[in-house]
């Protein structure tokens, strides 16, 4: 038992939720600042974020029913799958069976499903840079060899499609592209969508769409899904109710297959996909029955507000990142609830990079940024503009202040 | 890619939901009988079996507070954790830290991440026989070796610990024990799961105590949680609200290492565990926030009147399985909701087996019995005594009529 455990490799990887805890217990209460995180894509934590009556109506009737307390099929129930694959078909050219919809304990659970399914001996994966760490973790644990492609940060962080070629070969399972981006807050274009599954198209390998911010688009791109290219190349659409209900904690996901030409899907993966099911927790049987009521009756007023929010929020963040001199945002965002910003070290005269520059941000200042090594960009920091306008201002006037005690600038305000 | 998908096997496993599928397929709605299905072990499809309304207005309350929106610590929410640690540490000779309990989406999570964190390469894992079929499918996702153990039928369902010495290798990392028992109906008496966990400590392998079931003990033996033998062998217990508390749908459930030694548990394991939770979706964070208020404030009378309903159905079960020749019941059921009786198919003209037994029984009788085989035992059938009390009856009497039309014996009724 014990040598088992010892024969055990543990992934390294940094996790974003084991950084942010580390910075957390960095903070030094004695200096009476109120905690402001600009960390998490949680935006529940600030009040201007709230989920509409319409979601919480759904699921408290369908709790109180007492008709959904009992086991779902682990696929997930039949209605919610039509629900979910109706709401998906509205912005696609061609129609998404119920069967093409599998419910996942959030959008985690569905990472987790895409990875594990194409999880062959030898297989590899390419995953963007900047990304979202849960793919890496994930990858490890599968034992999938993670490859990295480059986003461009002064291309609007397109994925650089040059590299693609060389880094593929035939072990390739899938390419995965987050759209609109966390960490960046890209919104890809239809061009760009379309370049990258002819890329796929060409080295014969699957498209993980990571959508869970679809339509969390507030700027000149419209946000459209990747599965627009289905036909072309099979696509994996990951999404789910968290981010544009405003809901992360219901972990209500979903796991799609966007492939009208069944390229992946066949007797044999469904076969594969519903055992693993199968083993997978899934989400509350309640808050799945509310779901088809959810997607049908939520007003566009409520999303329209959200994005109002997001845009007034993202538009602070930059105005104001543009008064701290060793701030540059090369790219405005236009989507989801984070951008990154890259921080320029030599202009500070005792931060090593953007660990040690997020460390003593926190204890002087009681403001959290994501270092960007943590997503995979060494002096960067990614900050999360889903928050109080009023929290987003104060937090980012600390971090001038900051700035101000340790530039090489005398004018500093110590 | 389709290269790829070419390469991965899929687990041949025959599982529950999948053979119950084929079975209600193969109903013949024209003979108008009502359908009753004792082949689930999903107690909310009969109105007997309700939750309390404490459970229920506490995540009604937790939803519409909307203070638990947001994501929760992916190894659980600390007071939830707490709370379950206290829960379990009624029946156990030390105290559970808040720590030692991670919250899973069900029992199913659970067990997958059981399984999976024990995979090492090579590894192997003793599994009962007649077993619960997931543990199979899970240990083939993560490619662990499995070999099964016997339940002797004929000393009540209990391990046949003879054959564990020549089962085990230096491979071996576990060992499955479940109680209240799925699918005997077994509960093990105090020295039995003793000799269980002397047995473990000698072989140096962990106990999986599946205890899904736990509480729901209505015979002779009292429910004895396998953590009482933790200071012996380290422990994984594994539970959830699903059964005792009637709510399986709700995905709640734990995974604890009830290990007062911490012979399992060490900063190594423990860093692996909690990266493994970030890659799993876990439950709602409001029916987590809701446990603490469930554990406390559920009346005994509840859980009394719960038992008194199994006791009543499982008589039933006993008496009326009694009145068909074909059936044999080896040991009285003392837990869970299912037991095994053994088909005795030479008494039968036209039925080859178990699974021929079930499929033509759901045809002409519309009566949904588990064949045994799907639990590991050919010519044994499992039946799910958590039911409608007067269902339970017309079904077993609606068997006997199928085995008098069916049987040598000219007294058929056809």
């Amino acid at each position: 038992m014990e040598n088992g455990i010892a024969k055990m490799e543990t992934p390294t990887n940094i996790t974003i939720k084991g950084i942010l805890g580390m910075l957390m217990a960095n903070i030094d209460y004695e200096n009476k600042k109120k905690v402001i995180s600009l960390g998490m894509g949680d935006p529940t934590a600030f009040s201007c974020f709230n989920t509409t009556s319409v979601a919480e109506d759904a699921v408290a009737d369908t709790l109180t029913s007492q008709k959904f307390n009992g086991y779902s099929p682990t696929v997930g129930l039949p209605q919610t799958r039509k629900a979910i694959g109706e709401y998906l078909s509205i912005n696609l050219p061609y129609k998404l069976s119920p069967d093409d919809v599998y419910i996942t304990a959030g959008c985690t659970q569905a990472i987790e499903v895409a990875i594990s399914i194409l999880a062959t001996p030898n297989a590899n994966i390419l995953l963007p840079r900047p990304g979202f760490p849960i793919y890496e973790l994930c990858a490890a644990f599968r034992n999938v060899e993670i490859r990295h492609f480059d986003l461009l940060p002064e291309n609007n962080w397109e994925v650089d499609l040059n590299t693609i070629d060389e880094l593929t070969d035939h072990n390739t399972v899938a390419i995965v592209i987050i759209n609109p981006g966390n960490p960046c807050g890209n919104v890809y274009s239809y061009q760009h969508l379309k370049k990258i599954a002819e890329t796929a198209k060409k080295h014969k390998i699957v498209v993980i769409a990571d959508e869970v911010y679809g339509h969390l688009a507030f700027g000149q791109n419209p946000f459209v899904p990747m599965g627009v290219f289905g036909s072309m190349v099979p696509v994996l659409t990951l999404g789910s109710l968290s981010k544009r209900w405003i809901v992360p904690g219901w972990r209500l996901g979903w796991f799609v297959t966007t492939d009208p030409n069944s390229m992946f899907k066949n007797t044999k993966t469904v076969e594969r996909l519903k055992k693993y099911f199968d083993i997978c927790g899934g989400p509350a049987t309640f808050i799945q029955a509310a779901v088809p009521r959810i997607l049908k009756e939520t007003s566009d007023t409520f999303f329209t507000k959200t994005l109002g929010i997001l845009k007034q929020t993202s538009d602070i963040c930059i105005k104001k990142v543009k008064d701290i001199p060793c701030f540059t945002c090369p790219t405005k965002p236009q989507g989801s609830m984070t951008m990154m910003v890259k921080l320029n070290v030599s202009l500070l005269k005792d931060i090593n990079d953007d660990i040690d520059f997020c460390f003593k941000l926190a204890k002087e200042e009681s403001v959290i940024l994501l270092p960007g090594l943590t997503v995979g960009l060494k002096n960067w920091v990614r900050i999360t503009f889903a928050a109080e306008p009023s929290f987003l201002e104060e937090a980012l006037e600390r971090v001038g202040s900051f700035y101000h005690r340790h530039s090489y600038d005398t004018n500093g305000s110590i």
